[in-house]
């Protein structure tokens, strides 16, 4: 990182956060995290052959790196810092190591994606396969290897990976240029403005940059962060961008929020401008306002009042924009980054965190559209739900965002991958009929963007588990692990969390700094849990309020002990009127999980369909929880009270004259299931939302 | 038509129907009609110079010319036998050849679709401008006019139809073909499969002869039918069908119908088994499964179960199928018709009649998926399915396809044309909220398939009113009109109807024979009418059966009079619960209208998204009715008892938790339009199911 840059990048720093963003660089503890443990980056490094010198605090680089970023209240901890034991994620995460990320690699290749890659070496090998964008989920595969790596070593995932980077920097051609699809006949597309608005060019790259970051990250290896800078700096930057250079639109969001990222490595302002550029749109490539609807780009990002178009290209947008703030702290994009995360959040969010609820463009619907049967919910789209209001969160430390975070990654998030890890969801509906013919989780999707987000998703989910401030720490996640990181100021802090999360509401917080410290440890307390209670050392705090990171600010020595304890009893929620779809509905949630009715749980005869939750008086009080262990890899049943409606015969006509007859109901008992964990048996009707039994 | 065809033809009628259908083309009555009067098709007639020497019968041909059918048990009459009177329909009609054709003709001129035939002639017209599909708009609009001109001479749009007609037939290739996109470039791809699957050419010459066909049955003027015939005869008939010919797909079915209908004029059997062949997929065309329930084609018609796809692709594939089974009787494509159609009113129509819910393809959507604001009921979609449904009942008689044929005519195909005829919805929603930014009423679409439906569909409207029998006639439909045609026995026979028919449900029915005769006098009873009474020269009849014929059969006199007298309350529906979208909700409908909520009609400070309909203890005698003439035309409005909930602060979340706390209501009048009269004031949000307070 050549120091003029690094000059020019801290005119952006305010005094204050300067101090603690500087010392991160000059403390030894930055330096050690895993270091010197088996299997660790370590000794990854030793295998590498970096293209450039090692840049030695590699390994110690987060999710996002926001140690420099002067409008980041919050700054990352690197994915190694935290260890994930035996839990709700640490069997996830096992199975996407050990099932999904090797058995997509075997999908790639078998689908001829990497082929594309070695064909332009060797023109024996056969035609392009695959749309247009598909690059890019090579280059995703590669992040979450990537993340995998930063977690400790896999050899075959390294190995696997190793060989694609081989492939794909081989591929690349002397300018920088890299794409398998626009060669040979199309070729003279390259760049064009309409290949930009439609080809995908700049968001295989964006994902291109993403993968070699995350690998960079992990081994030390450059070699495809290296090719990488080609692109941007041999190819991107000299050719494209104000006149008069050529014109330069993002079709598809994604290369935004990279090249940010590639910024916080290399500290070249022109990759941070160029991303600006990108956000506010290029009046050259005039574009149909549909297109820039769809896209959510090539307008001025800070001109949108509303989330509309495709869900995953907003989303990206809206990361890439966060992160544009969090570099340059333009106070209209702080403006607009609020309206919109305020629209999503009020008018077009499923209660599982998904979004995007349009089939048709795979987009958002208008304020309240929210179908359940038809809910698109694309996996991709929650995922970048989280990355948004993960960069929220570190432009605040705002305990809302993590709440929606939390939302998305147990439900809309986790309900894409199958239990065995092969099998995911492309949409992911809050009520389905098999019987209407599709089928709702599949191993390979010609399209296949959501599997590798998903599997990049669980493999850098330490690196959402915790942040630090200026005066503290924040911890986000609740799940066994174990921290071992340390503070801003540089004293070595290990926290080790144990819990039943999700299942029950007790988490035992070990604080560990090296040494006698103040400072704050601020503990996220989750909006839904209306009773909880904490206490340091057995002494119980006296407020503590749902939906805010507790600031427990105190002298912590090594062996302090939070204990935090929440109520976590079946919760009832009902829908905004406004959402139609849900009118006369609830739905079941418990802790942070949405649970559905699977109708091969309910009694025989009696259809999902037919059935109305009965919460007589006390609505929480109509269930009780089961934890079994045997059921989906263990999971806590509820049980509750319903009603089921007799069919009548007029109930066969679609419409028929309102007599205000009662219909007969009789009692049912009802059996629930964590959303996410829905499809994994049989092919069964499943709706989270069911009919409220008015009393 | 050769002599030996009319044999053959024989060959399929059995004797009852051969002696009535036979009598029809050799009773001097036939050629009667508006003949003589000013501006009928017989002054027309002289005008033109036709290409091969005139049919007589032309002008006698009906909307379907069923005439030699074998399986139909219904025939049509002409357009021209029934004039229609000032009233409902005639105040649309007027507009609709005042303003909508007239109007359409300029747009599709402005916007390039009729130069598109005439730069094939001369090559300095400039470049091809539409989509792929764009020919099959003129046509259909060219449709519209010959039905116009069949109802009497109009200067104007004769000339315009003329100019049109000059100009298409002269770019026909000396092949037969003719495409004006398929031309220069791309005229290396005409008729490969993909072009067959994807580029309309078919579709659009399906049109085409539809348009030649209401034409020449307007004017006797032969030259676009004789060009149709060319394609036909010349370019399709000997080179595509089974092997060893090239195969043949319809990638949007409407050549099946037309073909069919050309057959009715011609005689050659060819075409009709043409259609069957189109009808049961050509094997050599692979497609994938998608592709084929998309398009409603490329597999055998009668091994479909269910309708899906592509909402107008499957109509018109249904018309084609069902004229295709009055021809031929085969009993495999009458059972799939009978499931087919089952399934739509019984799974998928919307209470307008609109079908094909999801904007995603244009297409059905699953059983019971019929969301309102969502709604797609593109207006081409209702127009098939009254089309379909008119052919079912042709071929049965039965008053359940009348039904719904009155409900898409008065509801969802109604309201697809503004009150001045001069701007279209291209989909009709059942529920709309103007700050979603969606202009719902447009002069011009791109795709401009929708208008002249919409105007070719008011202009034949006169051939729905009536059929005939072997045993007498079918009163479908209740306007002020007279028909002036014959029993299939050849006795002349006038019918006049004085109503204010939809406002109200009395008609008087002036039957008027030529001279005493016995026949039936089916009187369509509507499944609405729950109390209905007819009465024969003041004499009750003992039974009146909703959705029903009924059979009037008596010797009938000239004077002799029906009083039709139907109860019109205000009738409340309700939908299957499993329609989702409508659970909890009611809609209004008086007589064959569906009524809906402007927000501009109700009190200041009410959003119709906060409301409830009041039904008290006697759910149809909470409205009274009340005729405003001086609004949307005149119309009468339903003023309803209405709660109002008053917004809480909560409301403003997208998702809270049950509290079962009451929320505050206060009373409301509610006052409900008509729903085909919607977004013909303001921008203003509408809904036609609204939540019912329970009580």
């Amino acid at each position: 990182m050549p120091k003029t840059k690094e000059i020019s990048r801290r005119q952006f720093v305010n005094s204050a956060i300067s101090v603690a963003a500087a010392s991160t660089f000059v403390t030894p503890q930055v330096l050690s995290g895993f270091a010197g443990s088996a299997g660790t980056p370590d000794t990854l490094q030793s295998q590498t052959s970096p293209a450039r010198a090692a840049d030695p605090r590699w390994k110690d680089q987060a999710i996002e790196n926001l140690t420099k970023s002067p409008n980041a209240k919050l700054r990352n901890v690197p994915v190694h810092a935290v260890t994930i034991g035996s839990g709700f994620w640490g069997q996830r995460r096992e199975t996407n190591v050990t099932n999904s990320i090797p058995s997509m690699h075997d999908l790639l290749e078998a689908n001829g994606r990497m082929n594309n890659f070695r064909r332009l070496i060797d023109k024996s090998k056969g035609a392009q396969r695959g749309p247009v964008y598909s690059d890019s989920d090579v280059y995703k595969w590669t992040e979450a290897a990537g993340f995998a790596l930063q977690s400790g070593d896999r050899p075959q995932i390294r190995s696997m990976a190793e060989k694609f980077i081989e492939d794909i920097v081989a591929a690349q051609e002397p300018s920088g240029y890299l794409n398998t699809y626009y060669v040979d006949d199309h070729a003279s597309q390259r760049m064009l403005p309409q290949t930009q608005t439609t080809g995908h060019e700049l968001y295989s790259m964006g994902h291109m940059l993403q993968g070699a970051i995350a690998y960079y990250r992990a081994t030390g290896d450059r070699k495809m962060l290296d090719a990488g800078i080609r692109f941007v700096n041999d190819f991107l930057l000299p050719n494209y961008g104000s006149a008069p250079k050529k014109p330069i639109v993002s079709g598809h969001p994604e290369i935004e929020m990279a090249l940010i990222e590639l910024y916080r490595i290399t500290g070249d302002k022109r990759q941070l401008d160029l991303a600006g550029y990108i956000l506010q749109g290029d009046e050259r490539i005039p574009l149909p306002a549909y297109r820039t609807i769809y896209m959510f780009s090539g307008t001025p990002f800070t001109s949108r009042t509303k989330l509309e178009g495709h869900a995953v290209r907003a989303m990206y947008a809206c990361c890439g924009a966060t992160d544009y703030y969090m570099e340059t702290g333009d106070a209209s994009y702080w403006k607009t980054l609020n309206i919109l995360w305020n629209d999503m959040t009020s008018t077009k969010m499923y209660v599982t965190g998904g979004v995007g609820s349009r089939s048709d463009g795979e987009a958002f619907g208008d304020a309240y559209e929210l179908p359940n049967y038809q809910a698109y919910g694309e996996s991709c789209a929650a995922i970048g739900n989280m990355m948004w209001s993960w960069r929220m969160l570190a432009a605040t430390g705002d305990a809302k965002f993590t709440d929606v975070i939390e939302r998305a990654l147990y439900n809309g998030i986790n309900s894409g991958m199958s239990l065995d890890g092969r099998l995911y969801c492309y949409r992911n509906p809050l009520a389905f009929d098999p019987s209407f013919g599709e089928t709702i989780r599949n191993p390979w999707y010609d399209t296949t963007c959501c599997p590798p987000n998903l599997e990049r998703t669980l493999a850098s989910l330490p690196g959402y588990f915790y942040s630090t401030s200026s005066d503290g720490v924040y911890l986000h996640l609740y799940d066994n692990s174990q921290l071992d990181w340390h503070l801003e100021n540089g004293t070595a802090l290990k926290v080790t969390q144990k819990t039943n999360y999700p299942w029950d509401g007790n988490v035992e917080i070990n604080v560990a700094p090296a040494e006698p410290t103040d400072f704050t440890f601020y503990l996220r307390i989750p909006g839904w849990a209306d009773r909880a209670r904490v206490a340091v050392n057995g002494k119980a705090l006296a407020v503590v309020k749902p939906g805010e990171y507790l600031p427990i600010r105190r002298r912590w020595s090594p062996g302090d002990t939070i204990h935090l304890s929440i109520e976590m009893p079946v919760q009832v929620i009902e829908a905004n009127p406004r959402v139609v779809d849900d009118m006369g509905r609830v739905a079941v949630q418990r802790g942070p999980l949405v649970y559905c009715l699977e109708q091969l749980d309910q009694p025989d005869g009696v259809s999902i369909t037919d059935v109305a939750v009965d919460l007589g008086q006390k609505p929480d009080a109509q269930f009780h929880h089961e934890f079994k262990s045997d059921l989906l890899a263990g999971v806590v049943v509820l049980h509750g009270a319903g009603f089921a409606y007799e069919r009548q015969a007029s109930r066969n006509s679609l419409y028929s004259r309102y007599s205000g007859a009662p219909v007969k109901t009789r009692q049912v008992p009802l059996t629930f299931i964590p959303y996410y964990a829905w499809a994994n048996r049989a092919a069964t009707p499943m709706q989270v939302w069911t009919p409220l039994l008015k009393t």
